[in-house]
């Protein structure tokens, strides 16, 4: 994995630096995922890779710069899973629901996105501008992709606000349902949130939205 | 509050006593909301209310013994938020939504909740066991009401496994209409959570369930 992210061919100590930073992040993205932002503490992160809390402050200047290198690696790593072309209308959110599979396979990420999400639920969490916009930018392209389906004629006419509830909806459907497979629920996460959307796109079809 | 709870005509020292041990549950319930079970320290908790932590481990025995004392707690107030009839059929799942309204007031609740739920996705953490039982004698009692309400031809008929999913369906639907809630989505919670609850119930009645 690391050698995925490090440049071929740098020199011997910078690269040594890179990958002890991104071992630290790894560590952090872990303990951050297990005992949460103020459960998890430098010393346990750095424990973890033999470093010790100076280290980590030397690399990351603070507890709080941890946590931006965490949330900023989170997202690259999240981006993996998604498409890399950008589908049309009701595509996007079957492209979407595919998501779930990779989640499945890389509960970590999951874990570590769910606590930050339920932590920043508190107004003085450090993480929760950066959920704060997360949710917003999925908002944003859920809705305009749902417009775009209706200006396509893939689905019957809705207007702006039933599309928000719709998306609104769908959102919270999935982020329910990872939580109870994280929970440890014997379910079929991709299955059953892919029957869910299946079924929201049938009634958006046949002009039976939610209103 | 702390009124309702304690039995007139108590001795001073042990009435003084009960009101404490409150004091410090209420405490604790505020800080593990906001801070997570790891990073909501017996110190933080007793700082607000002037108590050592010694004092704490004294009344609980430990922080585990305080955070069994916070969700027993959590489970009598939530309990005064629901019926205190048993509504058949669908009009339990009526009065199951209405529950959102004491949720939006009661907002520390619903913070404390999601966050020890959020938290419990770590396979070791000390409320995991308490949380998924509440998942369970949740998805217990809506798979009960929905089967009463095929049996009583309230709905079209449907077999246990759809009606599971539904379930499961909407119970992450209140999960995550209540993160985005909690994240400061700008939201009539109770209004958009009858929504979805309306239109699963037209689908129902319709034998247009999530198959």
């Amino acid at each position: 994995m690391a050698g995925d992210r490090t440049t071929p061919g740098m020199r011997g100590p910078y690269r040594k630096g890179v990958e002890r930073r991104e071992q630290i992040i790894r560590s952090a993205s872990e303990v951050f995922g297990e005992l949460g932002y103020f459960g998890g503490s430098l010393r346990t992160i750095g424990d973890r890779v033999g470093a010790s809390p100076a280290t980590l402050t030397q690399y990351f200047g603070s507890k709080e710069g941890l946590l931006a290198a965490v949330l900023e690696d989170w997202q690259r790593q999240a981006g993996r899973g998604l498409l890399q072309d950008d589908p049309l209308g009701l595509e996007y959110f079957r492209a979407l629901i595919r998501v779930t599979e990779f989640h499945v396979e890389h509960r970590g990420l999951l874990e570590l996105f769910i606590t930050m999400a339920a932590d920043s639920t508190n107004p003085g969490h450090p993480a929760r501008e950066f959920i704060q916009r997360r949710y917003a930018d999925v908002l944003g392209n859920c809705t305009a992709k749902l417009r775009e389906a209706v200006d396509r004629g893939e689905v019957a006419p809705m207007s702006d606000e039933q599309i928000e509830a719709e998306v609104r909806i769908l959102i919270a459907v999935l982020d329910g349902l990872e939580l109870q497979w994280l929970l440890g629920a014997d379910i079929d996460l991709p299955a059953l949130a892919t029957r869910y959307l299946e079924h929201a796109i049938t009634c958006w079809q046949s002009g039976r939205s939610i209103s």
